[in-house]
């Protein structure tokens, strides 16, 4: 079997766990399995920071399912140190908000040296994934450089607005300014990465993890050519939803919303994402929603079970009725 | 009084050290002082490894006169990590051999970005020391870039040579490859940083450092218009020995003087450097050789006391006696 599944960064990383798990692999690792995991990661949040490149949701991605994530955090390394950082610091060097640990930060020199020495992200992530064996095939969404931005009024100018990167909203302001807008700049010129339109259109089943709806899934949508794929592909695509009871499970993601006129809601994110089948420009065949809620989105199948990814058994099961939503055998 | 001190990494570093007690200045960090003191450091050593730029001997002098340098190795930081350095090696990421430290990282990733941002070395080095204030001016022989190479019968196929980086050639293999050659790579095409020529014509006195003669003062030698404005300068040159008794004191220079046909003798490589008065490209008229060393070099004033920079009152000492072989008042 051949699943897709669109993720962001923390709760992509671990939706997917459950995904390899409900296909027999090992949560964590490689495995031998007839089944095949490519997951489109979304790029946006990625940034340039003290000349490096870093791409949170990629490495999340990959320490989470390799095996070196920090499980408290969700994000970052194991025993993670912070010295460079430190001295960082104490020259005085911005951004000081980021949090850079000294294992990522050897992550970021291969990729920031492969990506100057011409290679795209789509390679210098296999490259990374030797080391990590993810058991999951990583795509970016994109090799182009797409960064999503959000408009918010400038904090030291208030009469005027200003774009901030997504990740000083997100990390510095913890997306406290109110976002007037989120715009993935550079998403119109940028093409879907080396395999991403085929592993759409070859899937038996595409899964959009309970990311941000706005600036995970979001983003990957952005690029041209997924969503004309996700339309196309015979595969059930269905969606799981990041909303339970209005609000969202991790994350800010109901300041992302709110810029982009969404409710916070299980039914809202599902019409948002909307139907391939009565819609013109929607998404989803299914819409997974959380146990007890009464979700209604025209033209999509909804089901209701239990949503919270306490653990990977807990994950697996959500996985199981994702895939059974979408019209092929999850067990 | 205007001091120029022609410096490579880590005995130049403790040589500075001699020269700021010398003046009235604290050894380490800043101090009040009608004098100044400028070095031109070596950068013939400085490297691109993981796409960061490597600037040892200025980085040597740096922390050394800041106050941050491990004391113990002479070079890199005091309570230095190496966690970069092991995920480097967990990721097969090449090379191996150098020692890279958190900390130490810090400063490159800084000098990195600026380089790149088009800051010449001169600048960047500038804006590190508004940290480390090392109370010495420290400038770049050249802004431009500047590599010793050294040529050896290749490791692997042995009837042909291969020109290796001098950091390869001196950390790898610990300079036990002999070299055929020694040869400053663009140093046909550099210009001395700013600030350089001027220093040594406005200078009361310049002292050559007890620092490799070939592959520290002899790249700062290498750079067009040092030679020149070293001749040409009124102040008195004065070299200080880094050989005692036939070998080094310190690091293999004995591998380096072989590549170029000069003995490992104070005696030869003050003739080496020749005289200012009587040969037409020499530059020396002063050569402070070790006690007991019976040392001529012609058309040069030797002079022979203590050179064991056991510590810096041993070091002042030493400084003295050189700034009184160069004519002006070392007290």
């Amino acid at each position: 079997m051949k699943v897709v599944v669109v993720v962001g960064g923390v709760g992509g990383a671990r939706f997917l766990l459950g995904v390899k798990a409900a296909l027999g692999l090992p949560a964590v690792g490689e495995g031998d399995s007839p089944h095949e995991i490519t997951a489109l990661v979304n790029t946006g949040d990625d940034v340039w920071l003290h000349g490096l490149r870093i791409c949170p949701d990629l490495d999340t991605c990959m320490y989470t399912l390799g095996g070196g994530v920090d499980d408290e955090r969700g994000w970052g390394h194991a025993d993670e140190t912070w010295t460079v950082k430190g001295e960082l610091e104490a020259y005085g060097a911005d951004p000081t908000w980021f949090a850079l640990g000294d294992k990522d930060i050897a992550t970021h020199l291969i990729r920031s040296r492969m990506l100057r020495a011409g290679y795209p992200l789509s390679a210098v992530t296999e490259a990374l994934c030797d080391r990590w064996r993810p058991g999951v095939r990583l795509l970016p969404m994109s090799d182009d450089r797409v960064e999503t931005h959000v408009v918010v009024d400038d904090p030291d100018q208030p009469d005027q607005r200003k774009a901030l990167h997504f990740q000083e909203w997100w990390v510095r302001y913890h997306a406290k300014l109110p976002a007037h807008s989120i715009v993935p700049v550079g998403a119109e010129e940028a093409e879907p990465a080396p395999g991403v339109t085929a592993a759409i259109a070859e899937a038996d089943a595409v899964l959009f993890a309970p990311s941000n709806p706005v600036v995970s899934v979001g983003s990957v949508l952005s690029v041209p050519g997924v969503r004309e794929a996700l339309r196309g592909t015979s595969a059930g695509v269905v969606g799981v939803s990041p909303i339970i009871g209005g609000r969202p499970v991790r994350g800010m993601a109901d300041a992302c919303l709110a810029a982009i006129g969404v409710e916070t809601s299980a039914e809202a994110v599902g019409r948002h994402y909307g139907s391939r089948q009565t819609s013109e420009d929607g998404l989803l065949d299914g819409w997974l929603v959380h146990q007890g809620e009464s979700v209604d989105v025209p033209g999509v199948a909804v089901r209701a079970v239990p949503l919270v990814m306490s653990d990977v058994a807990a994950t697996t099961r959500m996985v199981r009725a994702a895939l059974d939503l979408a019209g092929v055998d999850g067990d």
